[in-house]
């Protein structure tokens, strides 16, 4: 793997053609903080992408979800500091709007521009605010980490990634950024992800790769359990590699998945560390489950299990709370059969507690990174999972959001 | 209602012919901490009982719902400090001696006791501390008080009540007592909840009763989300008053069953109430939902979201998160069509915002018992459900808990 894939920097502007600007318009009262930015490719992409499934979803999606039927894209512009959400059909104009004043200024078809938003929910967005930003951007071929950080809420950190391989022994990258730190859990939340490549790529099997990519990064972690209302994540193939675009068929499609799903992947777990409050990253793999939809629910309980995040918080092997958790995830499960490892620790067999070494169990609970494995000794199959912990700090950064 | 219904002292002793005893055996390791009792009838009781629905049920749970079949109880004795779950056939056997050593020392037919436990998950119980708990444990009919007190876990006070009303022109009693504060949620968690009652009642229309009444009252409140392993709910009907045995026809049925009423949900929301760590209660009024399943739905999301916890611990009115938890919880949900109200203040119509009294809205969410309504406009579904904030005091309890 070290020979197929070259990390490299600046994400998203890392592959060829695609260019980003950011801005500081106000939608954030702190003023400097950058809360507006555009992503564009020079050429028409191929395009795909994944939504929230939340019965809530904001305009922004909703435009997304329309004009993805096309199949193609060419921009998208982002802000943060607002959902655009809860906010009806003023709401859903604006979203138009804003598109409309991006294509405007970068002199692009319309139908080709997406938009996403991300913040606070129920308030409509400051339109002349954010035409005066659009107009404002400049946009750069070498700024893509720029764009990682406009597009952040509560993270700590900008989240990216780049690769670099080969595809019919032509170079091609692949650039992903992430946002997301808080309300995230199984089937994405308040997580915003670009993904660009200068790969030709056909749009159903995009499409299909990157569904797979999502259902098993970015869908099996969680935060605090709480679904968001905006999330997206996109990719965007604008095919300047001139290859014969992917597909099921193509030899080297193999190549391209493995680097699309190293970056979800990377991304996902980055997004799990930068849980609000977090301290600690959990890692739970299950394994012997009747099947994957039920090894999935029982890996993502643990994840949003305020009990156990508790303990994992205080270093605290309480093996109760992960069979508590997984027992009632509404997966199958025999309370006379599921295995419990904390690290390499053996905790129980066969449902019940054996004689194991405590304090190799706690020194297994003491570090940021903690791994479970649960057997539930039922059939194969198997999925991970990835979360934090429950702290005061989660508290903290979400008591006063609003004011 | 303050006509037909006297609230009286001693809670499940305050029937006729019930006697209980307690007593400190060594189970938890603060010495003197009472962690065992026993509540018994004179004579045989008609019972009815409702169980946790989790995978992993503890071992007294089995024993309950096996010898519920019978549809007799005379006794039932209790342990706190140990869940004596997850401890395979030998906490099964335990659960069984425990019944054993209590049937032996009243002098009854061990089929007509049953047997609870809460506390740690995964710990065999101390089987001789039980045995000589048990033998040592006097039995008073003043004492319904300090059972309450023996079966708290984390709960900071007894939760108990005791109504006395007439059916037939005779003189009825109806106690009860909850213990709770964690791990509690929809569905039942770490509850037990044992009520008792001097008349006379037909087995099948009372566990129907009992069904109906936890259904809206306990299985509508949670704490953190968590599901438990030990939840029992029985009612012990010893008939000593000697009126008819009531069922669905009895003219007097409707007394009884108000008067149970009256007991869970006031024991329902004292443990929202005393929830781990909790500063305020909350109450969701769901109206206008499909129909009752998706009202429950949306009441309930709201007792388990962590963000909008915080925000409630905070007083924070970020409606935003009432509607991205209700949207999320399953129930059908028109984005376009709902209303939300802090305390008396409507904050949003058909699903965005209107002008509200800030202050208003942040005066609803201060002090320590928050109401919320949502009208989602789509049918004539209700369900009200009771929860709490999420805390510091919360993540304090449960970060060491087994050490």
């Amino acid at each position: 793997m070290a020979d197929l894939f070259h990390e490299i920097d600046q994400c998203v502007t890392a592959p060829k053609g695609f260019r980003t600007g950011t801005t500081s318009c106000g939608i954030k009262s702190d003023a400097g903080i950058k809360d507006l930015a555009i992503l564009v490719s020079d050429v028409p992409c191929t395009v795909a992408g994944v939504f929230t499934t939340h019965n809530l979803r904001a305009a922004p999606v909703l435009l997304c979800q329309e004009r993805l039927k096309g199949g193609k894209a060419q921009a998208i512009v982002v802000n943060s500091g607002n959902a655009n959400c809860a906010t009806g059909q003023q709401g859903l104009d604006n979203a138009y709007q804003m598109t409309s004043f991006t294509a405007s200024k970068l002199g692009i078809a319309e139908d080709l521009v997406f938009c996403s938003s991300t913040g606070i929910i129920g308030r409509q967005l400051p339109m002349e605010k954010i035409e005066a930003g659009i107009q404002q951007i400049e946009l750069s071929t070498t700024d893509g980490n720029a764009f990682a950080e406009a597009i952040m809420t509560t993270d700590t950190h900008p989240k990216r990634m780049a690769l670099e391989f080969e595809i019919e022994g032509k170079t091609v990258r692949l650039g992903g950024v992430t946002k997301g730190s808080g309300m995230i859990r199984p089937n994405m939340a308040t997580m915003l992800s670009y993904i660009t490549t200068d790969a030709a790529v056909e749009q159903a099997w995009l499409q299909q790769v990157l569904k797979e990519a999502v259902d098993d990064s970015y869908n099996m972690i969680s935060v605090d359990g709480d679904m968001s209302t905006n999330d997206t994540c996109m990719v965007f193939a604008n095919g300047l590699v001139d290859n014969t675009p992917l597909n099921a068929q193509h030899p080297d499609a193999p190549t391209f998945v493995q680097a699309l799903r190293q970056i979800t992947f990377k991304l996902a777990r980055e997004m799990a560390r930068d849980g609000e409050g977090a301290t600690k990253i959990q890692t739970i793999n299950v394994r012997g489950a009747r099947n994957k939809a039920d090894a999935v629910k029982a890996a993502r309980s643990l994840t949003y299990s305020p009990l156990w995040q508790c303990a994992l918080a205080g270093g605290d092997p309480n093996w109760g709370r992960i069979a508590a958790a997984a027992g009632s995830s509404g997966c199958e499960f025999d309370q006379n059969a599921f295995d419990i490892f904390v690290g390499e620790t053996q905790i129980t067999r066969q449902g019940i507690a054996i004689d194991y070494d405590q304090d190799q169990a706690h020194a297994a609970m003491a570090g940021d990174e903690v791994i479970i494995t649960i057997d539930l000794h039922l059939g194969d199959g198997e999925a991970t999972a990835w979360g934090c912990d429950l702290t005061h700090g989660y508290i903290d950064e979400n008591s006063l959001y609003t004011r």
